[in-house]
Protein backbone atom coordinates (compact mmCIF):
# COMPACT_ATOMS: atom_id res chain seq x y z
CA UNK A 1 0.00 0.00 0.00
CA UNK A 2 2.08 2.78 -1.27
CA UNK A 3 -1.03 5.48 -1.22
CA UNK A 4 -4.21 5.31 1.54
CA UNK A 5 -6.92 5.26 -1.38
CA UNK A 6 -9.84 7.25 0.50
CA UNK A 7 -13.64 7.01 -0.93
CA UNK A 8 -15.56 9.87 -0.91
CA UNK A 9 -18.11 7.76 2.16
CA UNK A 10 -14.85 7.94 4.38
CA UNK A 11 -15.19 11.70 4.60
CA UNK A 12 -17.72 12.84 7.87
CA UNK A 13 -16.79 16.81 7.06
CA UNK A 14 -14.24 18.27 4.14
CA UNK A 15 -10.84 17.26 4.98
CA UNK A 16 -11.79 14.58 7.84
CA UNK A 17 -11.73 10.72 6.61
CA UNK A 18 -12.26 7.73 9.34
CA UNK A 19 -10.86 4.52 7.68
CA UNK A 20 -11.66 0.85 8.73
CA UNK A 21 -11.34 -2.53 8.10
CA UNK A 22 -8.77 -3.90 5.92
CA UNK A 23 -7.01 -0.45 5.31
CA UNK A 24 -7.17 0.15 8.77
CA UNK A 25 -5.60 -2.86 9.61
CA UNK A 26 -2.71 -2.63 6.83
CA UNK A 27 -2.49 0.90 8.75
CA UNK A 28 -2.15 -0.27 11.77
CA UNK A 29 -0.05 -4.16 11.15
CA UNK A 30 2.51 -3.09 8.73
CA UNK A 31 2.77 0.58 8.38
CA UNK A 32 2.37 0.71 12.01
CA UNK A 33 0.98 4.10 12.55
CA UNK A 34 0.65 6.78 15.28
CA UNK A 35 -0.85 9.77 15.67
CA UNK A 36 0.70 12.39 13.45
CA UNK A 37 1.74 10.59 11.23
CA UNK A 38 1.55 11.52 7.72
CA UNK A 39 0.70 9.50 4.61
CA UNK A 40 0.19 9.75 0.82
CA UNK A 41 -3.15 9.35 0.48
CA UNK A 42 -5.47 9.59 -2.43
CA UNK A 43 -9.24 10.40 -2.96
CA UNK A 44 -10.87 7.83 -5.47
CA UNK A 45 -11.40 9.20 -9.21
CA UNK A 46 -10.87 12.44 -7.28
CA UNK A 47 -7.11 14.10 -6.24
CA UNK A 48 -3.62 12.86 -4.15
CA UNK A 49 -2.76 14.22 -1.40
CA UNK A 50 -1.27 13.42 2.68
CA UNK A 51 -3.55 12.51 5.69
CA UNK A 52 -2.30 12.83 8.51
CA UNK A 53 -3.67 10.68 11.72
CA UNK A 54 -5.63 12.64 14.10
CA UNK A 55 -7.01 9.38 16.13
CA UNK A 56 -6.65 6.06 16.69
CA UNK A 57 -8.99 3.11 17.88
CA UNK A 58 -9.31 -0.06 17.93
CA UNK A 59 -11.07 -0.23 14.71
CA UNK A 60 -10.42 2.92 13.26
CA UNK A 61 -8.66 5.45 12.34
CA UNK A 62 -9.30 9.44 11.62
CA UNK A 63 -7.18 10.89 9.31
CA UNK A 64 -7.05 14.93 7.85
CA UNK A 65 -6.81 14.79 4.32
CA UNK A 66 -5.42 17.95 2.72
CA UNK A 67 -5.09 17.51 -1.62
CA UNK A 68 -1.78 18.48 -3.05
CA UNK A 69 -1.85 17.50 -6.65
CA UNK A 70 -4.10 16.08 -9.76
CA UNK A 71 -3.45 12.58 -10.01
CA UNK A 72 -0.79 11.04 -12.22
CA UNK A 73 -1.96 11.11 -16.00
CA UNK A 74 -3.19 8.22 -17.96
CA UNK A 75 -1.52 6.16 -20.10
CA UNK A 76 -2.24 7.31 -23.70
CA UNK A 77 -3.14 3.76 -24.11
CA UNK A 78 -6.13 1.59 -24.57
CA UNK A 79 -5.73 -2.32 -24.01
CA UNK A 80 -7.51 -4.82 -25.68
CA UNK A 81 -7.01 -8.08 -24.09
CA UNK A 82 -8.06 -11.90 -24.73
CA UNK A 83 -9.22 -12.89 -21.09
CA UNK A 84 -6.89 -14.81 -19.37
CA UNK A 85 -7.86 -18.07 -17.30
CA UNK A 86 -8.40 -16.86 -13.62
CA UNK A 87 -5.03 -16.99 -11.92
CA UNK A 88 -3.20 -14.87 -14.70
CA UNK A 89 -6.23 -12.59 -15.23
CA UNK A 90 -5.32 -11.23 -11.88
CA UNK A 91 -2.10 -10.93 -12.53
CA UNK A 92 -2.78 -9.01 -15.68
CA UNK A 93 -5.54 -6.59 -14.18
CA UNK A 94 -3.16 -5.99 -11.31
CA UNK A 95 0.12 -5.13 -14.17
CA UNK A 96 -2.28 -3.02 -16.29
CA UNK A 97 -3.93 -1.08 -13.70
CA UNK A 98 -0.57 -0.28 -11.79
CA UNK A 99 1.16 0.22 -14.96
CA UNK A 100 -1.59 3.07 -15.37
CA UNK A 101 -3.76 1.86 -17.99
CA UNK A 102 -7.07 3.91 -18.04
CA UNK A 103 -9.45 1.44 -20.70
CA UNK A 104 -9.29 -2.14 -20.81
CA UNK A 105 -11.43 -4.49 -23.16
CA UNK A 106 -11.14 -8.10 -22.51
CA UNK A 107 -12.26 -9.83 -25.62
CA UNK A 108 -13.39 -13.26 -26.22
CA UNK A 109 -11.46 -14.85 -29.05
CA UNK A 110 -11.04 -18.44 -30.80
CA UNK A 111 -8.59 -20.05 -27.89
CA UNK A 112 -10.10 -18.32 -24.92
CA UNK A 113 -11.38 -21.31 -22.85
CA UNK A 114 -15.19 -20.39 -22.56
CA UNK A 115 -15.25 -21.21 -18.56
CA UNK A 116 -12.83 -18.38 -17.98
CA UNK A 117 -16.11 -15.94 -18.36
CA UNK A 118 -17.84 -17.87 -15.81
CA UNK A 119 -14.54 -16.96 -12.88
CA UNK A 120 -15.96 -15.33 -9.81
CA UNK A 121 -12.91 -13.35 -10.41
CA UNK A 122 -14.99 -11.21 -12.92
CA UNK A 123 -17.67 -10.45 -10.04
CA UNK A 124 -18.11 -6.97 -9.58
CA UNK A 125 -17.01 -6.71 -6.24
CA UNK A 126 -14.03 -8.77 -6.50
CA UNK A 127 -13.14 -6.69 -9.82
CA UNK A 128 -13.44 -3.44 -7.52
CA UNK A 129 -10.94 -5.13 -4.99
CA UNK A 130 -8.37 -6.30 -7.26
CA UNK A 131 -8.21 -2.86 -8.57
CA UNK A 132 -8.35 -0.98 -5.59
CA UNK A 133 -4.91 -3.00 -4.41
CA UNK A 134 -3.39 -2.22 -7.49
CA UNK A 135 -4.40 1.75 -7.51
CA UNK A 136 -2.79 1.50 -3.93
CA UNK A 137 0.17 -0.11 -5.49
CA UNK A 138 0.75 2.25 -7.87
CA UNK A 139 -0.26 5.89 -5.96
CA UNK A 140 -3.07 6.52 -8.54
CA UNK A 141 -6.45 7.07 -7.31
CA UNK A 142 -7.91 6.79 -10.54
CA UNK A 143 -10.06 3.57 -11.40
CA UNK A 144 -9.61 1.96 -14.75
CA UNK A 145 -12.95 1.43 -16.90
CA UNK A 146 -13.15 -2.43 -17.49
CA UNK A 147 -15.43 -3.56 -20.64
CA UNK A 148 -15.69 -7.23 -21.45
CA UNK A 149 -16.89 -8.78 -24.86
CA UNK A 150 -18.03 -12.00 -24.82
CA UNK A 151 -18.30 -12.19 -28.67
CA UNK A 152 -15.25 -11.70 -30.85
CA UNK A 153 -16.98 -10.78 -34.39
CA UNK A 154 -18.91 -8.60 -33.27
CA UNK A 155 -16.57 -7.04 -31.03
CA UNK A 156 -14.82 -6.60 -33.99
CA UNK A 157 -17.31 -5.53 -36.62
CA UNK A 158 -19.61 -2.67 -34.62
CA UNK A 159 -17.06 -1.44 -31.74
CA UNK A 160 -13.62 -1.84 -32.52
CA UNK A 161 -12.99 0.78 -35.11
CA UNK A 162 -14.37 2.64 -32.53
CA UNK A 163 -12.46 1.95 -29.11
CA UNK A 164 -9.18 2.26 -31.74
CA UNK A 165 -10.38 5.74 -33.28
CA UNK A 166 -7.70 8.16 -33.38
CA UNK A 167 -5.25 5.83 -32.14
CA UNK A 168 -2.01 3.93 -33.83
CA UNK A 169 -2.54 0.63 -33.06
CA UNK A 170 -0.79 -2.61 -32.57
CA UNK A 171 -0.68 -5.74 -31.68
CA UNK A 172 1.96 -8.19 -30.08
CA UNK A 173 3.14 -10.57 -32.44
CA UNK A 174 6.35 -12.48 -31.96
CA UNK A 175 7.08 -12.15 -35.53
CA UNK A 176 5.84 -8.21 -35.16
CA UNK A 177 8.12 -5.34 -37.41
CA UNK A 178 6.12 -2.44 -36.26
CA UNK A 179 8.64 0.43 -35.05
CA UNK A 180 7.86 1.82 -31.96
CA UNK A 181 6.10 4.87 -32.13
CA UNK A 182 6.70 8.54 -30.63
CA UNK A 183 6.16 8.40 -27.29
CA UNK A 184 2.57 10.19 -26.25
CA UNK A 185 1.35 9.41 -29.27
CA UNK A 186 -2.13 7.38 -28.36
CA UNK A 187 -2.42 4.34 -28.94
CA UNK A 188 -4.65 0.83 -28.94
CA UNK A 189 -2.85 -2.17 -28.25
CA UNK A 190 -3.93 -5.57 -28.76
CA UNK A 191 -2.94 -8.75 -26.69
CA UNK A 192 -3.64 -12.22 -27.38
CA UNK A 193 -4.71 -15.46 -25.26
CA UNK A 194 -2.16 -18.04 -24.06
CA UNK A 195 -1.83 -19.86 -27.70
CA UNK A 196 -2.23 -16.42 -29.51
CA UNK A 197 -4.14 -14.99 -31.40
CA UNK A 198 -5.69 -17.34 -34.80
CA UNK A 199 -4.86 -16.08 -38.23
CA UNK A 200 -8.60 -14.97 -38.82
CA UNK A 201 -8.19 -12.58 -35.99
CA UNK A 202 -4.90 -11.48 -36.86
CA UNK A 203 -6.31 -10.47 -40.21
CA UNK A 204 -9.38 -8.51 -38.56
CA UNK A 205 -6.89 -6.70 -36.19
CA UNK A 206 -4.12 -6.06 -39.48
CA UNK A 207 -7.73 -4.75 -41.37
CA UNK A 208 -8.63 -2.56 -38.73
CA UNK A 209 -5.05 -1.18 -38.92
CA UNK A 210 -2.95 -3.04 -36.52
CA UNK A 211 0.56 -3.78 -36.84
CA UNK A 212 2.96 -6.38 -35.44
CA UNK A 213 4.42 -5.22 -32.50
CA UNK A 214 7.62 -7.33 -31.62
CA UNK A 215 7.41 -9.22 -28.14
CA UNK A 216 11.00 -10.70 -28.46
CA UNK A 217 12.45 -14.08 -29.40
CA UNK A 218 11.23 -15.75 -26.01
CA UNK A 219 7.54 -16.96 -25.04
CA UNK A 220 6.66 -15.01 -22.02
CA UNK A 221 3.47 -15.31 -19.44
CA UNK A 222 1.47 -12.81 -20.07
CA UNK A 223 1.73 -10.75 -17.47
CA UNK A 224 5.58 -9.98 -18.45
CA UNK A 225 4.96 -9.78 -22.05
CA UNK A 226 2.09 -7.36 -21.07
CA UNK A 227 4.63 -5.05 -18.91
CA UNK A 228 7.75 -5.73 -21.31
CA UNK A 229 5.38 -4.05 -24.00
CA UNK A 230 4.22 -1.32 -21.90
CA UNK A 231 8.02 -0.36 -20.99
CA UNK A 232 8.55 -0.52 -24.56
CA UNK A 233 5.91 1.62 -25.51
CA UNK A 234 5.18 4.39 -23.20
CA UNK A 235 7.84 4.46 -20.23
CA UNK B 1 6.07 -25.53 -21.21
CA UNK B 2 6.68 -23.75 -24.30
CA UNK B 3 9.47 -26.71 -24.87
CA UNK B 4 10.63 -29.95 -23.84
CA UNK B 5 13.96 -29.17 -21.92
CA UNK B 6 15.72 -32.39 -22.02
CA UNK B 7 18.73 -32.81 -20.08
CA UNK B 8 22.24 -34.55 -21.28
CA UNK B 9 21.45 -37.40 -18.77
CA UNK B 10 18.01 -37.89 -20.47
CA UNK B 11 19.90 -39.50 -23.46
CA UNK B 12 20.50 -43.10 -23.38
CA UNK B 13 22.05 -43.08 -27.45
CA UNK B 14 22.90 -39.93 -29.59
CA UNK B 15 19.39 -38.35 -30.22
CA UNK B 16 17.56 -40.55 -27.98
CA UNK B 17 16.12 -39.61 -24.81
CA UNK B 18 13.50 -40.30 -22.08
CA UNK B 19 11.85 -38.28 -19.64
CA UNK B 20 9.68 -39.01 -16.73
CA UNK B 21 8.60 -37.66 -13.53
CA UNK B 22 7.44 -34.19 -13.69
CA UNK B 23 7.92 -33.51 -17.64
CA UNK B 24 7.03 -37.26 -18.59
CA UNK B 25 3.48 -35.86 -16.37
CA UNK B 26 3.04 -32.62 -18.21
CA UNK B 27 3.52 -34.00 -21.60
CA UNK B 28 0.99 -36.37 -20.61
CA UNK B 29 -1.42 -34.83 -18.98
CA UNK B 30 -1.15 -31.05 -20.60
CA UNK B 31 0.33 -31.55 -23.63
CA UNK B 32 -1.48 -35.28 -24.10
CA UNK B 33 1.41 -36.97 -26.11
CA UNK B 34 0.86 -39.56 -28.67
CA UNK B 35 3.28 -41.20 -30.47
CA UNK B 36 4.77 -39.59 -33.33
CA UNK B 37 3.85 -36.02 -32.32
CA UNK B 38 6.33 -33.47 -32.74
CA UNK B 39 7.39 -31.17 -29.77
CA UNK B 40 9.58 -28.23 -30.04
CA UNK B 41 12.27 -29.39 -27.29
CA UNK B 42 16.24 -28.07 -26.92
CA UNK B 43 18.83 -29.56 -24.52
CA UNK B 44 20.09 -27.62 -21.55
CA UNK B 45 22.49 -25.20 -22.44
CA UNK B 46 23.32 -27.14 -25.64
CA UNK B 47 21.00 -26.60 -28.83
CA UNK B 48 17.14 -25.88 -29.84
CA UNK B 49 15.47 -28.58 -31.93
CA UNK B 50 12.36 -30.75 -32.08
CA UNK B 51 11.74 -34.21 -30.44
CA UNK B 52 9.28 -36.74 -31.88
CA UNK B 53 7.37 -39.20 -29.41
CA UNK B 54 8.38 -42.39 -30.24
CA UNK B 55 7.37 -44.63 -27.20
CA UNK B 56 4.87 -43.71 -23.95
CA UNK B 57 4.78 -46.21 -21.21
CA UNK B 58 3.09 -45.71 -17.88
CA UNK B 59 5.89 -43.54 -16.34
CA UNK B 60 8.28 -42.66 -19.19
CA UNK B 61 8.41 -41.34 -22.72
CA UNK B 62 11.15 -41.90 -25.48
CA UNK B 63 11.54 -39.15 -27.73
CA UNK B 64 14.13 -38.66 -31.06
CA UNK B 65 15.62 -35.39 -30.75
CA UNK B 66 17.13 -33.64 -33.57
CA UNK B 67 19.01 -30.40 -33.08
CA UNK B 68 17.27 -27.42 -35.45
CA UNK B 69 19.24 -24.07 -34.08
CA UNK B 70 21.44 -22.95 -31.93
CA UNK B 71 19.26 -20.88 -28.54
CA UNK B 72 17.81 -17.47 -28.81
CA UNK B 73 20.57 -14.92 -28.26
CA UNK B 74 21.08 -13.45 -24.79
CA UNK B 75 19.63 -10.18 -23.71
CA UNK B 76 23.34 -7.66 -23.81
CA UNK B 77 22.08 -7.07 -20.14
CA UNK B 78 23.28 -7.80 -16.64
CA UNK B 79 21.00 -7.61 -14.05
CA UNK B 80 21.95 -6.35 -10.47
CA UNK B 81 18.91 -6.41 -7.89
CA UNK B 82 18.86 -6.57 -4.44
CA UNK B 83 17.27 -9.92 -2.57
CA UNK B 84 13.75 -9.50 -2.74
CA UNK B 85 11.03 -11.68 -0.03
CA UNK B 86 10.46 -14.38 -1.20
CA UNK B 87 7.42 -14.55 -2.92
CA UNK B 88 8.65 -11.89 -5.17
CA UNK B 89 12.15 -13.14 -5.06
CA UNK B 90 10.31 -16.29 -6.62
CA UNK B 91 8.54 -13.89 -9.19
CA UNK B 92 11.62 -11.92 -10.43
CA UNK B 93 13.49 -14.59 -11.27
CA UNK B 94 10.94 -16.36 -13.67
CA UNK B 95 10.68 -12.89 -14.80
CA UNK B 96 14.86 -12.03 -15.70
CA UNK B 97 15.27 -15.64 -17.25
CA UNK B 98 12.33 -15.92 -19.37
CA UNK B 99 13.15 -12.25 -20.84
CA UNK B 100 16.56 -13.63 -21.55
CA UNK B 101 19.06 -12.50 -18.48
CA UNK B 102 21.91 -14.30 -18.05
CA UNK B 103 23.72 -13.17 -15.59
CA UNK B 104 21.94 -11.97 -12.52
CA UNK B 105 23.50 -10.58 -9.61
CA UNK B 106 21.20 -10.52 -6.23
CA UNK B 107 22.99 -8.37 -3.75
CA UNK B 108 22.08 -7.09 0.13
CA UNK B 109 21.20 -3.45 0.45
CA UNK B 110 20.07 -1.31 3.35
CA UNK B 111 16.47 -2.09 3.44
CA UNK B 112 16.91 -5.77 2.43
CA UNK B 113 15.96 -7.71 5.36
CA UNK B 114 18.38 -10.02 6.42
CA UNK B 115 15.68 -13.22 6.59
CA UNK B 116 15.53 -12.88 2.82
CA UNK B 117 18.88 -14.62 2.69
CA UNK B 118 17.71 -17.62 4.94
CA UNK B 119 14.44 -18.18 2.46
CA UNK B 120 14.58 -22.09 1.39
CA UNK B 121 13.55 -20.58 -2.04
CA UNK B 122 17.85 -19.47 -2.84
CA UNK B 123 18.66 -23.05 -2.16
CA UNK B 124 20.56 -24.33 -5.03
CA UNK B 125 17.63 -27.42 -5.90
CA UNK B 126 15.24 -24.83 -5.53
CA UNK B 127 17.17 -22.29 -7.65
CA UNK B 128 17.42 -25.03 -10.55
CA UNK B 129 13.79 -25.67 -10.83
CA UNK B 130 12.59 -22.15 -10.78
CA UNK B 131 14.75 -21.54 -13.19
CA UNK B 132 14.13 -24.43 -15.27
CA UNK B 133 10.45 -23.45 -15.26
CA UNK B 134 11.20 -19.88 -16.65
CA UNK B 135 13.34 -21.59 -19.02
CA UNK B 136 10.54 -24.03 -20.58
CA UNK B 137 7.78 -21.28 -20.57
CA UNK B 138 10.60 -18.86 -22.41
CA UNK B 139 11.48 -21.91 -25.12
CA UNK B 140 15.09 -21.12 -24.55
CA UNK B 141 17.29 -24.06 -23.04
CA UNK B 142 20.28 -21.85 -21.76
CA UNK B 143 20.80 -20.99 -18.16
CA UNK B 144 21.68 -17.85 -16.35
CA UNK B 145 24.50 -17.31 -13.93
CA UNK B 146 23.47 -16.15 -10.28
CA UNK B 147 25.60 -14.70 -7.75
CA UNK B 148 24.89 -13.74 -4.46
CA UNK B 149 26.30 -11.06 -2.71
CA UNK B 150 25.85 -10.68 0.91
CA UNK B 151 26.99 -7.36 1.85
CA UNK B 152 27.00 -3.75 -0.07
CA UNK B 153 30.22 -2.74 0.50
CA UNK B 154 32.75 -4.90 -0.54
CA UNK B 155 30.53 -5.74 -3.57
CA UNK B 156 30.38 -2.04 -4.08
CA UNK B 157 34.16 -1.55 -3.95
CA UNK B 158 35.59 -4.99 -4.78
CA UNK B 159 33.30 -6.12 -7.47
CA UNK B 160 30.56 -3.68 -9.18
CA UNK B 161 33.70 -2.24 -11.83
CA UNK B 162 34.54 -5.74 -12.67
CA UNK B 163 31.14 -6.97 -13.23
CA UNK B 164 29.57 -3.55 -15.29
CA UNK B 165 32.74 -3.14 -17.05
CA UNK B 166 32.32 -2.20 -21.21
CA UNK B 167 28.67 -1.85 -20.24
CA UNK B 168 26.07 1.15 -19.92
CA UNK B 169 25.34 1.39 -16.50
CA UNK B 170 21.46 2.12 -15.45
CA UNK B 171 19.47 1.73 -12.03
CA UNK B 172 15.92 2.23 -11.86
CA UNK B 173 15.32 5.41 -10.59
CA UNK B 174 11.64 7.34 -10.08
CA UNK B 175 13.20 10.54 -10.96
CA UNK B 176 15.71 9.03 -13.10
CA UNK B 177 16.35 11.51 -16.78
CA UNK B 178 18.65 9.06 -18.73
CA UNK B 179 18.02 8.37 -22.49
CA UNK B 180 17.54 4.79 -23.71
CA UNK B 181 20.61 3.72 -25.20
CA UNK B 182 20.63 2.38 -28.82
CA UNK B 183 19.31 -1.47 -29.12
CA UNK B 184 22.25 -3.68 -28.19
CA UNK B 185 24.44 -1.81 -26.38
CA UNK B 186 25.67 -3.85 -24.10
CA UNK B 187 23.84 -2.73 -20.37
CA UNK B 188 24.05 -3.06 -16.53
CA UNK B 189 20.65 -2.77 -14.67
CA UNK B 190 20.89 -2.45 -10.74
CA UNK B 191 17.16 -2.32 -9.58
CA UNK B 192 16.76 -1.80 -5.74
CA UNK B 193 14.48 -2.98 -2.76
CA UNK B 194 10.87 -2.54 -2.55
CA UNK B 195 11.79 0.54 -0.19
CA UNK B 196 14.36 1.69 -2.60
CA UNK B 197 18.22 2.60 -2.88
CA UNK B 198 19.74 4.28 0.02
CA UNK B 199 21.06 7.63 -0.95
CA UNK B 200 24.44 6.51 0.17
CA UNK B 201 23.84 3.36 -2.11
CA UNK B 202 22.47 5.41 -4.96
CA UNK B 203 25.59 7.61 -4.62
CA UNK B 204 27.96 4.64 -5.02
CA UNK B 205 25.58 3.74 -8.19
CA UNK B 206 26.49 6.84 -9.64
CA UNK B 207 30.15 6.94 -8.75
CA UNK B 208 30.31 3.91 -10.66
CA UNK B 209 28.97 5.47 -13.79
CA UNK B 210 25.03 4.23 -13.43
CA UNK B 211 22.94 7.00 -14.07
CA UNK B 212 19.20 7.14 -13.04
CA UNK B 213 16.16 5.57 -15.77
CA UNK B 214 12.87 6.33 -15.53
CA UNK B 215 10.41 3.90 -14.11
CA UNK B 216 7.45 5.70 -14.74
CA UNK B 217 5.12 8.09 -12.27
CA UNK B 218 3.77 5.49 -10.75
CA UNK B 219 5.01 2.35 -8.29
CA UNK B 220 4.93 -0.70 -9.50
CA UNK B 221 5.47 -4.33 -7.71
CA UNK B 222 9.51 -5.32 -8.59
CA UNK B 223 8.86 -7.95 -10.78
CA UNK B 224 6.40 -5.19 -13.05
CA UNK B 225 8.98 -2.80 -12.60
CA UNK B 226 11.81 -5.11 -14.08
CA UNK B 227 9.81 -6.39 -17.19
CA UNK B 228 8.73 -2.84 -17.96
CA UNK B 229 12.61 -1.39 -18.03
CA UNK B 230 13.73 -4.78 -19.98
CA UNK B 231 10.78 -3.60 -22.36
CA UNK B 232 11.99 -0.47 -22.21
CA UNK B 233 15.73 -1.18 -23.11
CA UNK B 234 15.86 -4.12 -25.11
CA UNK B 235 12.41 -4.91 -26.68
Amino acid sequence: MNMLLLEKEDFSAPGKAVVRGRRFERLRDFIHIAEGKELKAGVRNTDCGKAVVVRITDNEAEVAYTPLSAPPPPLPLTLIMALQRPQTFEKVLHGAVSLGVKKIHFIHTFKVEKSYWQSSRLRPENLREEITLALEQAADPVEPELFFHRRFKPFAEDELENIAAGTLRFFGDPAGTAPVPVRGTPLTLALGPEGGFTEYETETLRRHGFRGLATGERILRTEFALAALLGKLLL
